[in-house]
């Protein structure tokens, strides 16, 4: 086999088989193809696209590149959730206890973030005294006795994903729909839950800007998950504007604790109960309407919450935060408040530049080695629809360091649209799209 | 600039500027732009094409990488000939001295074949004593007094070829008409001719199998000399079977010198006329008709002979050739014969075949250090359109060493096809196409 036969193939339409798709992914991996081959097969895949038995193919043998997650030492149904990212994503932190209160098993390995938000770990570690970084043992043991846990990813999952994408990265092959599937399955395959719930982010704070991508993304996702005999539902919610009212890493967990007690925002609150109830159906613990109903219930009673308590506990964190987060959370006190300069609609909102700016603040990583303010942020007052008038306060920073404010300022300004009308109600609609693997 | 936004750009189908096509070629020869960023492009570039301005801009970035060679120490016209090349084109040995008898200059720097056929340089070294290592001087002192050069290519030109071939030969990114016609035109464009014929070869032993594929591919070969303001004529010519009757070193030189003496395969001869009319007419000598007649004139009354004779002697080769060349050239005189094996017309031959069996004999070069042995080659005795009998003989073998033979001969066996129905008219046409430039 050479690689230039197979990069004809692909180039000339032709589909690759398993074999030789194993054999530039693991050549390249083990240095014997170099990088130029490898970029050019991805741009011929870039305008070819693969059949969903290639992407299999490709998925499998990235996943199987690194470490297999074996979590067979947590007792009970594990369903795992990934979100492809966006701007005020808090939901593990949300959805984790509820879905536990229900019985299942939540067993999370996390990453930082890197980019305009800080990544779940980052976001629970502004929670004093929360350790990510504990024992295989610790982490099957909480998992067992709270039923959510998260850890910080320490294993070698799908290297030769980490290889590609920086590859990727510099060579224009990012989004296509085949490599971009592939990169997050062969991750999620590597973990041995029961089943996954996607939730795949479309509009201007997502990868996906346009709800059509997403929807073929997920699909695309989906159909890797069933011929990997996995259980899967995929949901194609709204990046349009950031989920819930705060962004940044405090103000998120904060956000979360109060959703948890039933005083959450509505769209947050949908959500959660949504990708919690498909989690449930999914297990087979529930039918999707009596998960629905027992998420609720678990929210209203306390029940959520209090596993919310255990959990924080269980990993060292003060779990007092869930009485008084305000008190016991690092937020600022330095408030900016960012107003609205003319009468009318909030009609669109440049998502990714509400990330950009919170990460201004200081609450996400330019670069690897910056380190997270977790008391800065953005709450945002007005959201997409509303109407406002001249000098309404539509947000307020959370601001540490004083010499950020005026490009946060100056990126929220960019971002925010006011006119005459109201956006189309399709903006600001929570959930596109649900696509149910197996059927 | 960054390169991926230059691939971003041609993957998206925009037009890349000037500036960007420099940045990546320069960057790319001076090791400031990784292979595998350039292979993504080419490979954008395979599937977007470019147009004629960035195929322009491409072939002149290239061509400046490395020496231009300036002729204008050759006093007279200089019109320069390319072929793309094929089984059995010896044409540069016969057309170079015939059209210098009717008063042009032709100064070649030439190559060395890798693959099935030798090169210009190989086939000329088969004469005892002919020096192709000849220096500056010297090379503007033959083209002077004979009218006729040819050395080896030593200088440093368009070294940016050089690289990103390597790099498309490797990548799936070779058969591209943009690519191709600035890879032949950045060499072309660095010889200070006055103007240029080039004959493109399309059939089944040239590099464009298909007629329309060579029309493009002339046609973007005249279009960026035009830019350049070059005078260029391109023709279209058949390689659907070899060109004259001879393959191989002193088989070809043979060829060419019976070919001056009026004595050569009707194929070749009607060829030589017609390129050489042409590099006539565009050098404003004569004009195309005219040119026909002398270039015929030259050859019945030994005018074209005669500068062959003292090309060759002021090269160091001994001039004798031309009266006996069986004499003088070393050519085999072990004859393998191939025999038709069944009755009906020579419908194809996969001229490809017929180069890699003369190759296989010793003709050409498996790889660069192979030596060429000058003695072997075969003899066309039947070409397309003839009827056979069972028995006949289509080729003879001039062969060294026996223990290839068999090889060859099942490689003619593959190429030819002997059916009942001869081939259409047009597989045997000479010329397809003429494209002039400056219309």
């Amino acid at each position: 086999m050479r690689p230039v036969d197979i990069i004809y193939k692909k180039r000339n339409g032709e589909i690759n088989t398993k074999e030789e798709i194993e054999f530039m992914i693991n050549g390249y991996v083990n240095g014997q193809i170099p990088d130029y081959q490898v970029s050019a097969w991805l741009m011929a895949i870039y305008f070819n696209g693969m059949t969903k038995e290639e992407r299999y193919h490709l998925t499998m043998v990235m996943r199987d590149s690194g470490d297999i997650i074996d979590l067979s030492g947590i007792k009970g149904i594990k369903i795992d959730k990934h979100s492809t990212g966006g701007v005020g994503d808090k939901t593990t932190l949300a959805v984790g206890p509820l879905v536990a209160s229900a019985g299942l098993k939540v067993s999370k390995l996390s990453g930082r973030g890197l980019g305009h938000t800080g990544g779940t770990i980052d976001k629970l570690e502004a929670i004093p005294g929360f350790q990510t970084a504990i024992s295989k043992d610790e982490f099957f043991k909480i998992a067992n006795e709270v039923g959510m846990v998260v850890a910080g990813q320490t294993g070698n999952i799908a290297p030769a994903d980490k290889k590609i994408y920086a590859l990727r990265d510099v060579t224009a092959t990012v989004d296509e729909i085949s490599l971009i599937s592939a990169s997050i399955m062969s991750k999620k395959l590597a973990v041995g839950s029961d089943g996954i719930v996607l939730d795949v982010k479309t509009g201007s704070g997502a990868f996906m800007k346009n709800i059509n991508d997403a929807i073929e993304l997920a699909k695309s996702m989906v159909e890797i998950a069933e011929l990997n005999n996995r259980k899967i539902v995929a949901l194609v919610t709204n990046m349009d504007q950031p989920l819930g009212d705060n962004v940044g890493n405090s103000l998120e967990v904060l956000e979360a604790i109060e959703t948890l007690k039933g005083k959450g925002p509505e769209d947050f609150t949908e959500l959660c109960i949504e990708l919690g109830a498909n989690m449930l159906d999914l297990s087979g613990l529930y039918t999707y309407e009596n998960a629905k109903k027992i998420l609720k219930e678990n929210i209203e009673n306390g029940k959520a919450l209090e596993v919310m308590r255990n959990w924080i506990k269980s990993q060292g964190g003060n779990e007092k935060v869930v009485d008084n987060p305000e008190e016991i959370l690092p937020i600022s006190k330095e408030i900016v408040e960012f107003r609205a300069e003319e009468d009318g609609f909030i009609s669109h909102i440049d998502t990714e530049k509400v990330g950009i700016a919170s990460m201004v603040l200081g609450a996400g990583r330019k670069k690897k080695e910056d380190e997270i303010d977790y008391s800065v942020g953005i709450k945002i007052l007005k959201k997409l629809g509303v109407k406002v008038s001249k000098g309404d306060i539509i947000a307020k920073l959370y601001v540490s360091d004083k010499s950020n404010v005026k490009e946060a300022l100056d990126l929220l300004k960019a971002a925010y649209k006011i006119t005459s009308n109201p956006p189309k109600e399709e903006k600001m609609k929570l959930i596109y799209e649900k696509i149910v693997g197996g059927k």
